[in-house]
């Protein structure tokens, strides 16, 4: 179901506000996070920001690899989501289940996607060392993305056509998550 | 409908990744622009970062007021979301009905705030010339922040109470947008 998308759609993965999952490796190290706080950053090259506090493990990878991946994680993946935020891959790993997350086979993917999840964008950090300290604001280059086909179809997310558990989830506090509902085309019209 | 609500909440609003109303003023001159790359940026105090173009008279505003606000839009007004992104305030003012929105009348908010919306932050801009001249990426501090009490109430959004036009805009592409669905609670529990 996994197929590599157009990067000049690569955008349209993050554009409604999905809650990502955020991995990295080093030196035979893996280990991945939950972040809400993720955005587009531009549309040629892909360029995306996401927010990593200091103290993630995650965040250590990140810098001594100059990488990163995002996965996007659908409804069925909630409990695992949330549970993942909830202890630190310094002490126990993260990649591997049934506590932690499942990592996809992806040859093209220099950091590590996660299995199940409906979109994965592969990335190059942008070094900004200023911003990074400050705001611990990350700025990143996708080289390869990929959508499941099933709900990502032509640059477009078609979640109605494939049930509630592939929807993306929208954290907005402590497990609370909001999955996409009705669609709206105001593209056409005054309506 | 309108009410101040606490800054320790203010991130929830932008937290599940809605699509925003940007607004500023300065020296009588007011506009805004539709922004769908926009994300928290710290707990407390609360900051935002925003990605806003060059070519955009909003950023003529902001830079010069050293201010900006966000309107959080709702399902009732796509069309007028989409409109608004559609044409440049420099030419055409954007806050005169019916092409344009209307500005709520918010004496605490230093920027026009956008009628109709749902949740608003007011915030200051937080000066880092390199990120803006490089990224086009734009951070701000909130100083105050208001939501609708019909779909936000207790630091959640409530939008099953409320009905379909009142839910959030969240958009993917050329005018087409998601609007939030079913909730999930991975907060208590593996699920």
């Amino acid at each position: 179901m996994r197929q590599a998308i157009d990067l000049r759609h690569a955008y349209r993965l993050l554009n409604h506000g999905p809650t990502v999952l955020v991995s990295a490796c080093h030196e035979g190290r893996a280990n991945l996070m939950p972040a809400a706080w993720v955005m587009p950053l531009d549309f040629h090259p892909p360029r995306v920001a996401v927010v990593i506090d200091k103290a993630a493990y995650t965040r250590q990878l990140i810098e001594a690899s100059g990488r990163l991946a995002l996965s996007v994680p659908c409804a069925a993946q909630a409990a695992l989501v949330h549970r993942l935020g909830g202890y630190s891959g310094a002490t126990r790993d993260k990649f591997t289940p049934p506590e932690g997350a499942c990592a996809l086979d992806e040859p093209q993917a220099a950091s590590p996607l996660v299995a199940g999840c409906v979109a994965w964008l592969d990335a190059r950090l942008l070094r900004e060392p200023h911003v990074e300290q400050s705001y611990d604001l990350f700025l990143a280059e996708v080289t390869a993305a990929w959508a499941d086909a099933r709900v990502f179809h032509q640059g477009r997310w078609t979640f109605d056509q494939a049930g509630d558990a592939l929807r993306t989830l929208h954290h907005v506090a402590g497990g609370h998550f909001l999955t996409p509902g009705r669609a709206l085309d105001a593209g056409s019209g005054e309506g």
